[in-house]
């Protein structure tokens, strides 16, 4: 029931706004038509582009609240996990370029400093804001200044172990940072936890009890309308609550403490902003808000539309041609919960990524062996390394670039006691759309040192099945990388050569299917590859001097070519993901940007090939 | 003022443990001569091996409690940062081993599985111990079994960022697990942050209110002894105590909480125990301990009694031809002072090991600009992207190791932003007794592919002056690598070779002088390198065709080699550590077991040498 989308709403007011000063010159009355101009064109774009909808929509009052209070760029503000710095970004100067948001060239879906000077840091991965801001406000307390810091940490992220190490270090590094919890009651899948059951105690207590009581204070307006407007039109102080609503855990950590506050309600939230600014010493200002606020779709299924694809009318029809062969993440978690049912050693682990990995059919049929974990990579593989020590047979599945939380964990948990722990590393590979943050280009490279650890890269469905098998019937533990995007039945394309000494591909994982054109027309052989860890049994069978080339859905530098590199004494080319930040786009346009598409690859194996002594190859 | 060591004390009692079942059997009345027994033995030996003296007296009574109250292998206990385990390891029938501790092919300095049934995991870095413990009990959970699972923390691993993940899920877990926090009051250095402080306000609130009024209640004994004699003979109810002492911040997170009980007082922690055990729902049981617990120079100064080499006259005198050049630590820690001095935007940071990476000086003369934020290496790549995005040039000084909790960081918030943090990894390479855990193989591998980042490896203390000058100039990251132990005055040697065209050994960092005298015996060149990323020039200065042969400290698989190797189109031997995890010994014995030594790398060239088409190289 998705109601029709405005896709060109008119937004006079927001058009005007260049800068955070712009909204704090605009009159108070204007605001929230302001923020309705924003999440209407927050919609209409996303719409097209895809994108973190449900998160962005949830902070637009929060975002004008910060504009309206601080003074930006002196003062900072860092944004954990910044997929919800939409409205943000269209405040501070690149409205105009929303359009295109995610794409290829066009703005990015997470803060980045080389894009604006109003983004303070990188907010890709969840967990850093807290640690980060403090940088700045230590910078800023050593050389005397007055500027404001501000992070701003969902509920989820703040239970990653990064903010909870900063939490404990706040009150020794700086009497003067805010930290906003923006409680919006559940992460990306839900909430887990106690520190999630902490906050929701408080939000019940608030709604039922202290409410009255703070009411009955004069003053600055605070509101709980969370599920009701039941509760509008309760007045109280920010600081009479500030005094009634202590939370333990807060002031034993050294922070003071209000909350919560209505996070819809832009008047509560100046308050309580300006409170915070001129309290005396760090202050947790703890926020609810609405994951999906003002788009109903999203307010009904706030999980559902976290992250969603283009779902306009145009924009799907330009993406009809995508493939419909099932994604990479629900073969494997199928193929886990087809494994567990005749397997009850097998458990599944997430952090955070419930459905991203696929590991909802498995959650709904083995509740008591399925642990989502919360956004605690370093957590879950320790965790599955007491479970494998146990007789266990844990299977953890991380996003790759969310993974290098954990690389430790794999080698002093998991590989130094050799446990059958294994991991399913999705997203391997170029992500799209979510960029340079989210891409997994360094698992290859981070992991593949590690002794006792067998490293598989499937190349098609099936060979996901058999990696799956080879894992768990392996003493040891085993790492499974794929990509994001469909899995493909196969066979995976093996090709002998125009002659028995033609040079070779080899193509690790379902790059065999990027390279399957241009061996066919250079007239290569062609391998897929898919064991990066031992390297593949063909290295040996190949003939001394026979030109080489590896290709893979990584960074070339360390990865699997590298790997090759280290044992074969003759004529290789390296083919993988250059050394610097890919940036977001399509998995084409990437390609083509960095010389791995069907044109690139020619051009660079032919040069190659070219370059050898005696070329005659190609 | 160190007391004359009886070498060989007499240990009757604890001569006759082989197990813990022995300990249980003994009569209660000999259990503090036992317990004295352990310690005069740990001394003994220590004095000799060097190892974690101070942690390791601290718990011997814990131990023994465990013995007493629970069954092991049956029932779990796993110890957090291990190197508190060697009364541990004399209680489970490896007494008679001591001697080898931390000695190649000895016992190991932190528990093992492989070395014993009773040790549950490896417990080399800290902070995982609790993650890994839930993963027992929730395996114990699954089968519906009914042993005890207990992890020993202490209080500074607990502010570390798993621990607190892991905490953070215990009571979604399980609802049968034993939390020992062992609490000193001091992690390696001292402790940080606001969990610290709390756990020291509770420890004063017990000692100078509570204890007098729980002293009413009658029952088991507990006291509290840990400064004076005052306390003793108090005499209270456990129960009495779980009432009154309830933390809000354990309860908050769903734990019952008991505590602080005297970690020395072998009834009460008993006591303790058996009610821990019994209790319904996970529990949080916090001990006092005196660090260096016995020992009277480890109890005055417990922090230089941490780890320390041996002392005993004998073990000196076979340890007298060691080098007499500083450590690197100390170099580099000068050398940060040296130029904090006249840069006032040099911060340094440290986790936990200021004294262990030379920063001692720093801390002493710029307090204000040092930051020791405890076992949090996350937290302090972070926090260093931060000051580092404001403007002051940081250091983040980590043993290699520990640094690989950091490499999410490293990738997302350091090189992204392309920020100049500088990483100082010590103990990079080998580290000796301390073993597998230990040993900084990895960070080349795990850090390389890394778009941004430069990666030096001098080979001399004043190669690591220009590599910081270096470092201080670039305007992205920088990573310096160096080993543990002394640092070279240099000049690190430079050899032509035999002809122009003689195989070269590109030697990396300080193994320039193991290569030496392996260059000079078979004419080799030999040219020092002290830059991994980007690769050194002198790869393109060389001929086509010339054999290269390169050596480094670090696992040979994806480090400085591999990165040669992806570019070299001529003859490599690839020389560093292999693919299994290298155990713990002096680095000469490590060196020739791993074919590093003199003897093996010219067995190895020459091997390379002889197998190289018309070979008349070496």
């Amino acid at each position: 029931m998705r109601p029709a989308i405005d896709l060109a709403p008119a937004t006079p007011l927001l058009d005007a706004i260049d800068a955070p000063e712009a909204v704090k010159a605009l009159p108070e009355a204007d605001l929230p038509r302001l923020a309705a101009e924003i999440r209407a064109r927050m919609v209409a774009i996303v719409s097209r582009t895809g994108g973190h909808l449900a998160p962005s929509l949830g902070v637009v009052e929060l975002a004008l609240a910060l504009c309206r209070v601080f003074d930006f760029p002196q003062d900072k503000v860092v944004w954990d996990v910044g997929h919800q710095a939409y409205a943000w970004k269209m405040l501070t100067g690149r409205n105009a370029r929303m359009e295109t948001l995610r794409r290829f060239g066009g703005i990015r879906g997470f803060p980045f400093p080389d894009e604006s000077p109003y983004d303070a840091s990188v907010g890709g991965h969840a967990g850093v804001a807290l640690a980060t801001a403090l940088g700045f406000a230590v910078a800023r307390d050593a050389r005397g200044g007055r500027e404001h810091v501000i992070a701003v940490v969902g509920d989820a992220s703040l239970t990653n172990g990064i903010s909870l190490e900063a939490l404990n270090a706040v009150r020794h590094a700086t009497d003067r940072l805010i930290l906003v919890i923006n409680d919006n009651g559940m992460s990306i899948s839900r909430n887990v936890g106690a520190l999630a059951r902490l906050f929701a105690r408080q939000l019940t207590g608030l709604r039922y009890n202290r409410i009255r009581a703070a009411a009955e204070a004069a003053g600055h307006r605070l509101r709980l309308n969370r599920t009701a407007a039941f509760w509008r039109g309760l007045k109280t102080t920010v600081k009479t609550l500030l005094l009634r609503n202590r939370s333990a855990i807060f002031e034993d950590l050294g922070l003071r403490y209000i909350g919560p506050i209505d996070g819809h309600d832009l008047p509560a939230l100046c308050d309580a902003l300006r409170t915070a600014a001129e309290a005396a010493g760090p202050i947790a200002l703890h926020i609810a808000t609405v994951k999906g606020k003002g788009y109903a779709p999203a307010e009904r299924n706030p999980s559902k539309w976290h992250g969603v694809g283009p779902w306009a009318a145009d924009a799907r029809k330009n993406a009809a041609a995508a493939p419909p062969a099932p994604s990479w993440s629900a073969a494997c978690g199928l193929a886990l919960a087809r494994r567990a049912q005749g397997n009850p050693a097998i458990h599944a682990i997430t952090a955070a990524m419930r459905s991203g990995t696929g590991l909802t059919p498995f959650f709904r049929d083995f509740p008591t062996r399925a642990h989502d974990v919360g956004i605690c990579e370093g957590y879950a593989v320790a965790f599955a390394a007491g479970l494998a020590a146990a007789g266990l047979r844990p299977v953890v599945a991380l996003y790759s670039t969310f993974a290098q939380r954990a690389v430790d964990n794999v080698m002093h948990d998991v590989c130094l006691p050799n446990l059958p722990v294994v991991l399913c590393l999705d997203r391997a590979g170029v992500v799209g759309p979510d960029g340079p943050t989210h891409h997994g280009l360094y698992d290859l490279a981070m992991l593949r040192a590690l002794p006792n650890l067998t490293i598989l890269a499937p190349a098609t469905r099936p060979g996901l099945e058999a990696a799956l098998d080879h894992a768990f019937a392996c003493p040891g533990p085993t790492v499974i990388r794929y990509p994001r995007g469909a899995a493909p039945e196969g066979p995976a394309p093996r090709l002998p050569g125009a002659t028995p000494q033609a040079p070779i591909i080899l193509a690790l994982g379902p790059t065999v299917f990027w390279a399957e054109p241009v061996a066919r027309a250079l007239g290569l052989a062609l391998e897929p590859v898919e064991r990066v860890k031992p390297l593949p049994d063909i290295l040996r069978a190949l003939t001394p001097g026979r030109p080489v080339i590896t290709l893979e859905d990584a960074a070339a530098e360390g990865g699997f070519g590298s790997a090759v590199a280290e044992v074969w004494p003759g004529p290789l080319l390296v083919l993988g993901w250059p050394d610097r930040f890919v940036p977001q786009g399509s998995e084409g346009e990437l390609r083509a940007a960095c010389g791995l598409d069907a044109h690139g690859l020619r051009m660079r194996i032919a040069a190659f090939l070219g370059g050898l002594p005696g070329a005659s190859h190609a």
